[in-house]
């Protein structure tokens, strides 16, 4: 967060409140040194973790296992940019204990496609920061040009 | 990209294309070591650059100046998954040339509610990439449960 860049900053719980309530986000990590940004559909675990179901075999898993990764939502008012932002912030770990992934089967989010070889990912929510973005008073405070 | 996930990749110019139909994109960098990721609006240059607008005095400024970042916008539905992500990566630099600053005063971001020290923030598209999302048929293929 930038608290001097006049946000609003929010605490944990309105934020997990927030993430609860986005359909989509974006996870952030890193592949081949450069930053990578996707978009993702997510669930949320009862303490706030974040978690993704994906193929075993599929780069994103094999490049966010163990690392430290940014999970980020956010609602925009594209007229008037007001809006929030979620950002978790943690490690990302495959989930491999058989009891946890079998627990996940249940409660986490469900495949719509199945694949034969399908892994959650949790990402634990060792920070969770989130801001209001005010329309005309934020940090950039802009419209598009043109 | 991960091109072995089943989503089909967009070409460069159709991810400029998209880029110029979007009103809200996300800065991803780093701070304190740690993936930061903001959502912002933006412009883009004839060249594809992407182009913030902020106070000369924001963290954010001075936490991407000289960095390689990523910028990424998407559209996504919210039911079918469907959409698209484009990301572009390239060095953010605060454009410091007073001809350059000048030009993008008339052409570039303008202000909603200016600051007495904006800076302009040039992403340069040294990577443009994109990708499809299909509908249950991404490399999540999910939907939220519950």
């Amino acid at each position: 967060m930038y608290p001097n860049d006049g946000y609003r900053e929010l605490g944990r719980q309105e934020c997990l409140r927030l993430l609860a309530t986005a359909p989509i986000g974006r996870i952030v990590h890193t592949r081949q040194a450069l930053p990578a940004v996707l978009p993702v559909n997510f669930g949320l675990d009862d303490d706030g973790a974040v978690l993704l179901r994906t193929s075993a075999a599929s780069e994103l898993a094999r490049a966010v296992d163990g690392a430290v990764v940014a999970f980020e939502v956010d609602a925009v008012d594209a007229d008037t940019y007001a809006g929030w932002s979620v950002v978790v912030t943690g490690r990302a770990e495959i989930v491999t204990d058989p009891a946890e992934a079998a627990r996940l089967e249940r409660t986490g989010p469900r495949s719509w496609a199945p694949s034969p070889e399908e892994v959650f990912v949790r990402i634990e929510p060792e920070l969770v920061t989130g801001r209001e973005l005010v329309g005309g008073r934020t940090m950039y405070g802009l419209h598009r040009s043109g």
